[in-house]
């Protein structure tokens, strides 16, 4: 099976969208699709699933286009990120609270 | 290596932050991060790769943590949406325009 | 006392920030601090109240920064949008229910 | 005329609907709402000036509505933060960038 970036690549390419691509309107296209997200729990926290499913697939699909547009690996920035984390909330001092690291 | 999904679950478990994980919860924070990302492009088309980067990782994160809860596959929704996305536009009529389906 | 939208416009004027106010920056601006504003609630329904202004308050700058760039009232903008949404919501049947107009 | 306050007042609690507007839910509205604003400057920052003008109505809505669930002057929370603003951001420190003031 062909990897998801690739996938993605190729529909993008068959529509010649590339040109609408640029890093500033991808990153509007993630904030659009996290609001619409966030919709499904509008005035109650019991969403559907199947549309929090396919507006979080939204989300995601602008992420991987921004990501590849930027030549990052989705996957491997996420890793380094929770070093990055892990090392703000130590696991003795954020076990269980949801505080921020500049508020311990 | 472990799968990132595992990494991830590791990480909120020794935290003992699942109590905080409600997919509301969740859907809010990739909100919030998709917020700081756009911020990278606030005022201007050119942002910081590395900045972009690390905002680009905590939306991924929060997507996962959200697709994880819900029992989603993250890379499967992206697929099945992409199936439905490519029914709406099709390549004859989407090719090198950006607008939307309605509107065609 | 000068209205709020003379103060605005003396203060941008003064930072010779117009060039950085284009309607679409403005919008991103908007959604911004409208993810601050939601962080505030990001993993509790009780915010500190203080915070929730500030934040509000940002978000209701840049909206009113935005209406004057576009030359328009905003007061009278959300006057006229409720009477387009009193007539998608008649009060028989929107009475006590949260569903949206298109679900009637 | 009635107050622009006065007349939401009126509006929600004709609809019966003051029991969905808890703060959190009134916050996630602005993101909600801010993201659809920001649609209209997706791949284009030419926007129709309509769409935009009902977008940004929708903002500013739910804004008034949680200023005065927390019983906040919305016009009055906006001068507040621009006084901290200004201190933030002096003039002869400010003026003509786009730099946010911890990097001065």
């Amino acid at each position: 099976m062909d990897s998801l970036a690739e996938v993605l690549r190729l529909f993008v390419a068959q529509r010649d969208w590339d040109q609408f691509h640029r890093p500033a309107n991808l990153a509007k296209s993630v904030a659009i699709e996290a609001g619409e997200l966030l919709e499904c729990f509008q005035w109650d926290d019991d969403a559907d699933s199947d549309r929090v499913a396919g507006e979080l697939a939204d989300v995601l699909t602008y992420c991987h286009l921004l990501a590849a547009k930027l030549g990052l690996d989705p996957d491997q920035i996420v890793r380094d990120k929770l070093i990055e984390t892990a090392q703000k909330y130590p696991v003795d001092l954020a076990r269980g609270r949801s505080t921020r690291y500049d508020q311990f």
